[in-house]
């Protein structure tokens, strides 16, 4: 059976397998991805008290996603907990709300074709989202971990980061992502202030390598800002 | 079993299942819980050197609590080590001596109605209590986290984190601490002077949630204030 | 097997079971708890690089110990890779060098009639001991975790935790070493330059959990530093 | 099987032995090894968002090495992604591409006689390697933990970690980390700036042996550095 479903895990754009007509071994093997993402990322501390949420797209055109169901430990996630939503926000398969957040995502699948989005509540991003704050974004440049990011050659590449006001209002916060989306093209991922970090990529591999870069680079920012000048 | 017990663990309240008359399925479920709670904040340093203490009510008219044993590694326990105790901290059931704060946790049951109890001793908490000691508490405004807590909608919530001088003696403390709870009672958990946190929910779980969010919210502060005003 | 020899674990005194009459048993037993002490400190970052060294006693009279031999990755240590050494170090049981320290672990066992010694290089005690290297030592006070080392009943206790310069000279350390217990009969350890901490306990659990005090207590203390006087 | 193994995995230079004539067992015994290294390294957030790679010799004359293909996460290799390559940077076995960096391997393992090269991408080594760029490296003194280093007896040994312009042109690169090994005979590693830190060993376990200590001791300089004259 895995291997089966193994090129359609690789290709949201893919036509049905004859094997999957309901998409949902597909689904499944997301939200198991999803899952084991959720609990690496607890251990990191990266998702406590159940924050943070994650999804993938099971298909672009029309979209669907599997997301997960708020209010739930991202450490513990089950498989089956996970919904599948169109691009409305309606839920089509499981139980429970969707993420608050899950207009966000939808944006993101949209703007930038991406396969999988996720988003991280740490430290690091907390703290540097609100320090920054008032520029708008943060400008990340000359290290090497910034090639890890799609499409990056050189650690000469200048990221910029941009900071989005936080808002529980989604309908509006969803416009501004989408503003925000189009006016950095080249952007890799955006923080909502004092909030967290959204990233994505073609699939959860590569949005999982983004998080994990980005949450480095956060790091590694406030860390020198801690020595300062001292040499 | 565990399918029979699960409804009574959902609710304190509950009449006793027949199956179940004398509560000895509901502690081992609390208990076994409990050592998995106790495991996970072993392995993020919040319960060194067998600090911290955890406690569930069974039920709640009248009082009867699973609590820890005094002087045992949190990172080990073992269900059959827990205690179940009356609201007068008379051991019911269970070999060893409840632990010193019990009297602490009794009264957070009664003024909060909580299901369960969890404190902790973390490097953050036992940081920053020193460092507000003088103001009597800590104001935490603007964060998205914060929104984890019970009954919190927005992020534009200000909790105040009440810090309450540490003391040997029991008694005494337990009267600070009940005034404290009435005097704040919008209050999700409290802070002993460079001893720890204490924090509450309907059940273990939110219970477990809030001390992820309150730790979470207290190392970001921390971080926060090493950047200084670098920016 | 194990039910037989727990007993002997509990107590170095106590006289040899006639099932374990070369103390076989006991030396494998407490071998097995320091290996599995071992790999805790390695997760925490205690041990790291072959650093560290532990021992427990197998008998006190004449002072014989289980003890780590030199060289080996404390997180992945196994029972057979122990020596057993006597008061002059000579090796006993088992292949191997004796941990180039071993004269200061007898010393210990003698002065303070310790069952085990422990000891760590982490981060925060190769810190705080450089700083406060020119005081001789560091003074800890009013923290709750104080409670947890033994003897101690209130956080009003104030530790002194000697400062010993370093040294590859294991005859003239080991009677610095001495002298030092000698001075501060109370201290529950001792800090060597620039290099780690060493306690003790009356068997391998109290030892750890001094451990695990101390240096907690250690890390609080250079995280506190680190935000100064900003309140 | 392992049995028979052992001894050629002990020593590049030994002679094949006549039940693993291709050296396949020898490369999958290797493949096999570097894979849990960068299990733990992952999870001390040492190799994040598939950064750092790892090689270990399978013979020196000629030079045939194991090697991580580029692009994987390093906390979930599997011994049969690696590839073995010639020391014109050919692949031998295994599908894929070699990392970028293979030339800086071959480099090092040809200068140094090393039987294993091991390259992170820690936080601290990131921020310590672009505070001191402009001194050209780091002198790290009077830390017991550097006694790890293979061939150093005493803590009063001063090491000399050279930091080299990061660069993404290989060939240029590894002329200067020739020349840099040259200038500094004594070096057990070096850090490419805003890069990572590469070091090296006799086999894997004293190159991880490497990697631990100066991970350990650049943390420890940050820390410090964090304190400043606080005392």
């Amino acid at each position: 059976m895995p291997n089966l479903l193994q090129p359609q895990i690789q290709d949201a754009n893919a036509p049905r397998s004859p094997v999957d007509s309901d998409g949902t071994g597909r689904f499944l093997a997301l939200a198991r991805e999803l899952s084991e993402v959720g609990k690496g990322f607890y251990e990191r501390n990266w998702v406590l008290g159940t924050s943070g949420n994650f999804s993938a797209a099971i298909s672009k055109d029309p979209i669907r996603l599997a997301i997960t169901a708020t209010g739930l430990d991202k450490g513990r996630l089950l498989p089956e907990q996970f919904l599948e939503i169109d691009e409305s926000t309606n839920v089509l398969r499981g139980d429970g709300k969707p993420s608050a957040e899950t207009l966000l995502h939808i944006e993101i699948v949209r703007e930038r074709n991406a396969g999988a989005v996720l988003h991280t509540h740490s430290v690091w991003s907390t703290v540097l989202s609100g320090l920054y704050a008032a520029k708008g974004g943060i400008s990340i440049e000359g290290y090497e971990m910034l090639k890890g990011l799609s499409g990056i050659q050189t650690h000469e590449h200048r990221e910029w980061l941009p900071i989005i006001p936080n808002s529980q209002y989604m309908a509006p916060l969803s416009r501004v992502v989408s503003d925000t989306l189009k006016q950095y093209p080249a952007a890799h991922g955006f923080l909502l202030q004092e909030h967290g970090l959204y990233t994505w990529g073609a699939d959860i591999d590569e949005a999982r390598r983004h998080i994990e870069i980005l949450e480095f680079l956060m790091e590694t920012l406030v860390r020198r800002m801690n020595v300062g000048h001292a040499i």
